[in-house]
């Protein structure tokens, strides 16, 4: 069984600090990595806030940067308030401990329920919306019992598989991971479910702003939360090009678990889960798979990985040399490469180098990919 | 796909030779292993039937060896030939070729059908009696394409499973495996599907005598020869502690592939597979996934491994010592160990303990085990 007294560490943000970090990553063109780079260079939220507008210019933005205000901020926060949330910070103590590992975590979370819940050993539990009424049952006795065994259940509130594993672990701990704003939960059927978590032993967490409706795009993004937040990823039924493939496949690039369920060849539903077997996840024929599997992971240390500011004088923040950029444009293309070879290519000094891509982001101008890996932005 | 005309080379038993293998193999306390002794001691099975007496009792058998004769292998030759069977032995070239590389492959088949189907490369398709709607449809399908692409297809002629393979490759060439005499199917109303598969392009194939009714303990052997005469060996849809998981675990003893369909964990037919595939059984939701991992292996020259008569002198073949004999009774117990061990263990030559282990064996005192391992075996 994982030791369910999550060791709670971290630093706390100060209000004025929350205010700057929800101001920063709601700012154009400003995404978790972007968030956790101006960190780095600028030393703080605020001292990053204060920069935007001169590192976007300054990477040729085609016009001024759109930074999100005070009252924009303080908004989302009395919103987050009256809807019974909070926003966590990746350094504080309630973050999901195996989130902050991820390359790209969101520096905030919006979060409601037990936070509690947010801090113990996780495991997802996805698949199909049209679940057969044996994936469903599948799905509900692994909830209960990794639930039993200490894990809370991490999964993304969708009709099916999802529904029926949060409902299994209601007592025991569930985490519903929500595609839009923490106050637009999808789909509208299971709002009651929703209330049902937060009200009870579980938790809903977004990366979302308040009131955003979830687009199609999102829930990719959406599935990447949940691998984050789980050590390992049971994938019950799945159809071939689905969600929870995605979900899948993030696990296993975070370094975590995938358990598939073997299922018929000549149901579509299974598929996708076949398919994973092929690719080398674990045959689930039941809970005593993954429970097994999971728990040396569960032992492990998962407090490291944080976003942490420290002081810095505006004087020591220099801007780099105009060439340099022109040399680091002109070597950059459609094809992503690796920061390292920007480096070595244009013999520049690594600390140029990381500004300069940090400018052309914020200005719109570079794609970031998977593995730190980055692309110049083709113009229209 | 696989090369469809097999080297055809060999040896051809004379028919006074077939005889006397016949009787050989038919005589008490003789299986293959034994039979392949013998050959190798006494240079021929007509030397080696002529010896037998004095080598059971040498070995402390407490009553005289019970040895076929010569009316009895012509009586059953009889048999065949009215059946419209051929014994086919070890070394010739219609003797199929990856059956000869297994420890303890008959050194007789009875055969009826199409012989050019024996020496093709093969596919066993196994699975459940009660199979299925879905699963004998994945079986016809496998076989089917299999069939097309080349391959035999090897089964028991049992209902479910193995009657669904053998149906979809009448056309191509299938070999159904009878755990009794040829001339007795099991079970009666496959009969017609039999004669179906012997009057077209497959095969019957036994080891047992001609009127040998099978028992259950025949079947595991049975099991062995579909496993034997297979690249790989697919299993549909098996429960636990099934047939199918023999002839899967004896595929696996072969250095064979084997391929597992999954299904649904809640289905007690496919709790088999499943484990199968967490053993490490190739997924296979089609046929091209058998298709694929046997064309490989379908190059391989299985045309090894033979049991060869060569002439020797009675003069040449000399007793063993009588103390040695004690020696190595008193060194083996009812712990299956390694021949080399003995050797080792007594310090005898080692064609004195070969022979003096093949006397026991005669006399009934000695149980073979898989991988050449022997043990005494202990009065009740």
């Amino acid at each position: 069984m994982p030791d369910g007294s999550a060791r709670r560490t971290g630093i706390a943000l100060t209000e004025r600090q929350r205010i700057a970090w929800l101001r920063l990553i709601r700012s154009d063109n400003v995404g978790p990595a972007t968030f956790r780079d101006l960190i780095n260079h600028c030393g703080s939220a605020e001292n990053a806030l204060s920069m935007l507008p001169e590192l976007s210019a300054r990477g040729g933005a085609a016009r001024a940067i759109r930074i999100a205000s005070v009252q924009e901020a303080e908004r989302e926060l009395d919103a987050a308030h009256r809807y019974g949330a909070r926003f966590v910070g990746i350094g504080e103590p309630d973050y999901p401990p195996a989130l902050r590992q991820i390359e790209g975590a969101p520096p905030l979370l919006a979060m409601k329920g037990d936070l509690s819940a947010a801090t113990r050993p996780s495991v997802g539990v996805v698949g199909s919306r049209n679940a057969s009424i044996s994936g469903a049952k599948f799905a509900a006795m692994i909830a209960r019992d990794c639930g039993r065994a200490g894990y809370t259940v991490t999964s993304g509130l969708a009709r099916g598989v999802d529904t029926a594993a949060h409902r299994a672990s209601l007592e025991t701990g569930t985490i519903a991971v929500l595609a839009g704003g923490l106050d637009q939960p999808y789909p509208p059927e299971n709002l009651p479910l929703l209330d049902e978590i937060t009200e009870g032993a579980g938790l809903a967490v977004s990366e979302m702003p308040f009131g955003w409706e979830p687009r199609a795009r999102d829930f990719p993004r959406r599935n990447r939360l949940i691998a984050g937040i789980s050590l390992g990823v049971v994938v019950v039924e799945a159809a071939e090009r689905s969600g929870s493939l995605i979900t899948a496949r993030m696990a296993t690039d975070f370094g975590r678990l995938v358990f598939a369920v073997p299922g018929s060849p000549l149901d579509p539903r299974c598929h996708g889960t076949n398919g994973l077997l092929k690719q080398g996840a674990i045959v689930t024929t039941g809970s005593a798979d993954v429970i097994e599997a999971l728990a040396p992971l569960s032992q492990l240390d998962l407090f490291s990985g944080s976003v942490v500011e420290e002081p810095k004088k505006f004087s020591d923040i220099l801007p780099p040399n105009d060439d340099d950029r022109a040399i680091i444009v002109s070597a950059l293309g459609p094809t992503p490469v690796e920061v390292d070879d920007i480096i070595r290519h244009t013999e520049l000094p690594a600390s140029s180098v990381y500004l300069i891509l940090l400018e052309l982001d914020l200005a719109g101008r570079l794609h970031r990919h998977v593995g730190g890996l980055v692309s110049l932005a083709m113009e229209d």
